[in-house]
């Protein structure tokens, strides 16, 4: 394989890259608020709440895969648009991120043990550790979008991530977001 | 080990992280024209060519490495200011680049076979695959900044990308630059 260059366009998208887009009808599960979701299908059709531009890497070892993330804005019920989360298949890979534009919260969370909650965004860098389930969460008015780099043979389990939970809700205030314990966490 | 955030200033800085500065006296044997370093270390004393901003990760399998790089815009002679440049110790192993502000060149190469060079800078991502060594090169009248992330086992092998050189020179014309194939190479 020989070297390769890719445009980051402003928006967030890479140029070329493989899009995956996550509507709100595939992702209702990670909402507490089953009502408000049905309430958005039924008055506003689907809604897509965020875009994933996969750079065109290998699934190999040594290789380094790469993508951007562009969450939109936004709440269902009370909480914030995010990703579905997942940890790494390879549970002892790490994801480096780099925050391009907005404002948001990164989830962490062990299979056993705490949960953990970074403040992230615009200007921030957010190292996930081996171990961790990883989620991101848009808290502010405009996308949240930022890049992010793994090992590519690392792959992903959102079954776990989504029977787990992430320990914590973030529920949108006037004025900002408030975190809640989710029960039996 | 748990999740961290990291800032990332305008001029390129990470904070916190472990700062490497490379001086032209260090560094001088990456260029051509030895009278040319020689003259500015008598007449403008040592000069800071590039820094790195190495993230605070292990360098362990699984964790990701990752660091932005400034590189001052000059020239040594007709050379423009450009990395020490080196292969991965463990070759297997990729990288890749995320362009922050400038305009630059991608200098690739494997052991064996032909050289690549790739442009890029600002709004472009650059993959540096498995068995490639790597140098970047500020083509610009700007600092390049740019964000670097790979398998944090990787390692670092300098000599051998400084026997093999890159196969190219990348010389300042008023209005550009021109590459020059290297003897030998």
């Amino acid at each position: 394989m020989e070297g390769l260059v890719a445009h980051l366009l402003p928006h967030g998208q890479i140029e070329p890259s493989l899009v995956l887009r996550r509507y709100l009808s595939e992702i209702r599960g990670i909402y507490r608020d089953q009502e408000a979701v049905n309430k958005i299908l039924r008055e506003e059709g689907d809604r897509l709440v965020y875009e994933v531009y996969l750079g065109e890497v290998p699934e190999a070892e040594g290789h380094v895969a790469y993508c951007t993330t562009v969450i939109y804005p936004g709440t269902v019920g009370d909480e914030f648009h995010m990703t579905k989360g997942h940890f790494h298949a390879r549970r002892d890979t790490a994801e480096v991120y780099l925050g391009l534009r907005g404002k948001g919260l990164l989830l962490l969370r062990r299979e056993q043990g705490p949960y953990q909650v970074l403040e992230f965004g615009a200007g921030l860098l957010g190292y996930v550790p081996p171990f961790w389930a990883h989620r991101t969460v848009n808290i502010g008015d405009e996308p949240l979008v930022f890049f992010a780099a793994w090992p590519a043979d690392a792959g992903h389990d959102y079954v776990t991530a989504e029977r787990l939970g992430f320990g914590v809700f973030v529920r949108r205030l006037l004025d900002g977001y408030r975190l809640e314990e989710a029960l039996g966490s």
